[in-house]
């Protein structure tokens, strides 16, 4: 399945380490990882996944698909600023948020209407969320729910 | 100056009033109304803004500009489908959100994003969404913000 | 009805005194103009509308609204690049196009798809697009096609 | 490089060979096919391309991946409808267009707006555009354009 990756594009250390094991765990596990293609948790689990030797789809706000950072293996530029927000959970079966600020709420709403399950680690408290505690746990949760008839 | 109006498609009578008495409230103190052009919160809105003589501007989700309703005196078309949300706070000064489900939240989040003044009347609780008790209050407060040297 | 004036950004003076007057005439016979908000023969035809009283809608490729000229009435920031340019020709009932690059051959694409007639006054040689002598001849071209049951 | 394929949905066999031998050299040269993700010369080209073990990304129109043609490994949903036209020379290095109505118009002219080479087979006559006689003369065409220092 295809795991969209939405969260901040400038964050702390630990915040990118669990950004880049949601990646990982995605890559092993064979799932391709979508996600807006540039830095922060962007650019971690984009790292993770292709560590794991996975695929990985960055959505970019820009109409250069060079600005993609380096782990991404189809960049796909759309030069539509802020709007193409609504392109990257639609293009996931599941949605992990790390993090984020308001644009990273703005992509919470569109998974939300987009009936994309949603799992979140430190990230806004929004009802229809999937609080986890883990990389794992998140995983665990987006499979579990795509997975069911 | 503009004032954008966010909120649900299909509401209860209640809170489309709430709406009418923002759009009301608007358009007798100059305001231009900007929304979404459908139903719900945005027609109660339009209807109240027109009521008071004021302009209203609906940016539809459709290819249609005869989508929007009937109190709209400016519809836009985008064929954007849900990316259009993004449209909705970009072009107002300020941004009122009126209840509202996912589509809402997504555009709470584009709000913050352009660092729009908003003020929420029973909708999402979210940091940076000053929540007000009436339309009165909202208006106030999205005014002195921008009003703001 | 709503007529979108489509062609460059930065044109010489005759092309804009062409220009002008399409937006002239339209304002005069209480049709709305379209254009994409921004310089060259959008600023002259906006500028020939307001003279005639006309409305004038701006449908912007950034997320400004101050970066419409002055004799726009109704800013629309999109922020969507150069894929706003699917905006205009949809917003207007008919399309008039007055010379122009590659950027107004794309929105001569689109007024097609969208089967909407289409006047040319010194633009691209398309099937489909009526050449015409003048911005009388254009409008009058427009007005026939779009009055016809 | 990413060759992007524009072309018509619905084609006569002919067309869709010609289409299918684009893709087919551009697998076989180790390049990535972008296209509109759907039917006519978009499924052909992609099938030209998997037959010879090469990536294709289709940029939809619709907000659902599915809808992409059988030969799209990496299918890009984004719901913006024709604005998506946009989208798909933007994600090439060079553009070979195949037949096509007012669509192809529109990409041809964000193809010359992106400053891409375009390729030419029986397709609108514009200038800027290299008319060309055959799937290989295309390639060689973008090839040597892209290549040059």
């Amino acid at each position: 399945m295809r795991v969209s990756l939405i969260g901040g594009g400038s964050v702390p250390p630990e915040t990118a380490a669990t950004a880049e094991r949601v990646g990982r765990l995605a890559g092993e596990r064979g799932h391709t990882l979508v996600c807006g293609g540039l830095g922060g948790v962007m650019e971690a689990a984009c790292r993770g996944a292709r560590d794991a030797g996975g695929e990985t789809v960055g959505i970019l706000p820009t109409a250069d698909p060079a600005d993609a950072n380096e782990f991404v293996t189809t960049p796909v530029a759309t030069g539509l600023g802020h709007a193409r927000n609504a392109l990257v959970p639609l293009n996931g079966d599941a949605v992990v948020a790390v993090d984020g600020g308001p644009g990273t709420l703005s992509e919470l709403g569109f998974a939300l209407v987009f009936d994309r399950p949603v799992a979140g680690l430190d990230t806004h408290a929004v009802d229809g969320v999937e609080a986890c505690d883990s990389a794992a746990e998140a995983l665990a949760y987006v499979e579990d729910v795509v997975g069911r008839p």
